[in-house]
């Protein structure tokens, strides 16, 4: 497993109207995209800066990941992202080097992407998600 | 005041040799320096990703921000930093809109950079670098 290039920052808020705000005024970005995914119980935005991605989080419902997230810890960075050629491959790569996995297969993430995350306490603290492009005409469901 | 991308994204560890395996055996990156950074109480080191760096950092000394970062919150991710023209204009930018500033002056960094920190409490949770290069010939001592 060789990542090619950081693909988001998950950022975790309290209020997304107001971080999209903070994120296109005071640093100049521009939100391109909004989208509620509903299995994670979250809104997200996002903002293009380099090759990568700010993926701002708020919870919509108290039992998800990110409102627990934020209960515990307070806003701030919740997760990195990974892009990698295939997340199927890389799973069982990282899996033979016994690394923890909250996700045992891909499933479908934002933005149409092959999401799986791996579990912080294999990654030295650091939520870690692993996403790649389904291969042309083919899209998880 | 507008970033070209992130330059790196720092994460607090315990353990500097550990944590290199793991990136460098588990995900394929490579360590190309290791710094010390006397002032800031931290051993750092440094992987190329795309057009962003990781950047792992070990306390050196038990007073240090990384050291009470961990205590306080374990290993995890500890600032992101964006790369901009000149810190110090950007600055005095997010200073103007009401941004609450660690350092109101850049100061060197790792890598021969200038950074300056912005204050989580004015960024959502999100410890902020900024950081660019010197100009060419000039180097803050």
């Amino acid at each position: 497993m060789k990542p090619t290039h950081i693909e988001h920052i998950g950022l975790a808020v309290r209020n997304l109207e107001e971080s999209i705000r903070y994120w296109e005024e005071v640093f100049g970005l521009q939100c391109y995209r909004v989208e509620e995914i509903a299995d994670q119980k979250v809104k997200t935005a996002f903002f293009k800066i380099g090759d990568t991605k700010i993926e701002l989080l708020e919870a919509t419902a108290p039992d998800g990941p990110v409102a627990r997230f934020i209960e515990k810890k307070g806003e701030g960075v919740h997760h990195i992202a990974f892009a990698v050629a295939d997340v199927g491959t890389a799973l069982r790569s990282v899996e033979e080097k016994g690394i923890a996995l909250i996700d045992t297969q891909p499933r479908p993430g934002a933005e149409g992407l092959e999401i799986a995350f791996l579990h912080p306490k294999s990654t030295y603290g650091v939520l870690t998600e692993l996403c790649s492009k389904p291969p042309a005409g083919q899209q998880l469901s």
